[in-house]
């Protein structure tokens, strides 16, 4: 992999631009949080945890088989857990922003948590009510905080056409009731997911990563399971 | 209407329930803001203008006659613009909160503006760009900021059935166009405006006001009207 070219360093990741055309993501330790805690949906590096990169691509090279046993089409080609590395289809990400970055973040919810709660507090009668695999849109942007952003607005920023819109809402609600039933039978509940889905070849697909570092997924005690717990449920 | 009883002090009206059923709007001078600056967006009273009632009520009277013009249905019985007052029919507001209270704001932007262009600024490739009447969807929460909400979340929360979601939708962008082509026979540019939708008796209407608090307007000279100015080149 001497012939590789670094295309960009990100925050839990760096991306190679490979000979074949295929783009290497190598998965970092660094781990995201606030004021010293640890919080994945953060969007500042606090520090280290060793091993932490391994484990993400271990938990994504799972769920990733997950999709694909179940006809998903993701943009990976393989893993190389030895590497903390996957080699990927290079994908067009949805929705970049005016300096080619950032994208549209998928976000699909179960039930009322986190974020939403904070956001529609006032507004949700039933605290213990279901959701049908909802679907928000968010933009990602460090210093708006990831804003939140309705379809209409999508189509009229042009950041997506509403055929493909319609294909990646649908794409991110399949991907979370496979997800959804694989955890639960392990006893698991997966509350929320997020992920980021490009174009490959002009097709809708999975990208990036499908990590625990993305979903909040409740043990049988009704406690959120940390990264490492989860990782030692599915892998260890 | 010595008979009627207050049911309702607002942040620049207060309600009457009256013996024949309807309501009876009080405008008050009260002004809103923060930092001591007039910002009718604003959810705290900083305090009094006066005359300003009286303005809001002329305008929201002169608009709401546009409406009807036009065949758009609202709650508007009668104005007493002698009193500062309106009647209006008994309207059930969308999307209540768990208190009863609180309801979805809709906006209609022509173009990007305000807390639009702060939140994706970094996903606007054209500053100049128009929308197609534009509708963005907010719940009342003076608390959590008026939080911005998606169309599926509505349906989710139970706070608007699909079908009404669409009329009230296609309502805002009616209201949005009859506005808009009122103050362009005046020299004046519509930005976007923010009404509030019931129903009577089944019916989705417009309630509430329709005036220069809930709406940006742009002179010749490129620059936003504020309150007295639109007042005086509608009305005065």
């Amino acid at each position: 992999m001497s012939t590789s070219e670094k295309i960009y360093s990100g925050k839990t990741k760096d991306l190679y631009a490979l000979p074949n055309g295929n783009v290497r993501l190598v998965f970092k330790d660094d781990v995201t949080g606030e004021d010293g805690v640890i919080d994945p949906g953060a969007n500042t590096v606090i520090g280290q945890v060793e091993g932490k990169g391994a484990k993400s691509l271990a938990m994504t090279d799972y769920f990733f088989k997950c999709l694909h046993a179940a006809g998903v089409p993701t943009h990976l080609v393989r893993v190389d857990l030895d590497q903390s590395a996957m080699e990927v289809r290079r994908a067009e990400p949805l929705g970049k922003d005016i300096n080619g970055a950032g994208g549209i973040e998928f976000i699909c919810r179960t039930r009322p948590w986190g974020s939403f709660l904070r956001r529609y507090k006032q507004y949700i009668r039933d605290a213990g009510q279901k959701f049908d695999y909802l679907v928000e849109l968010t933009l990602k942007d460090d210093e708006r905080g990831d804003p939140l952003i309705n379809e209409d607005t999508i189509v009229a920023l042009g950041l997506l056409s509403p055929a493909h819109l319609e294909q990646a809402k649908e794409l991110t609600r399949q991907v979370c009731r496979i997800v959804e039933a694989d955890l639960r039978e392990k006893g698991l509940t997966l509350i929320d997911m997020k992920i980021e889905i490009g174009l490959v070849d002009g097709e809708v697909v999975v990208i990036d990563e499908v990590s625990a570092d993305a979903m909040r997924v409740m043990g049988q005690d009704g406690n959120v399971l940390d990264h490492g717990t989860l990782y030692e449920k599915l892998i260890g």
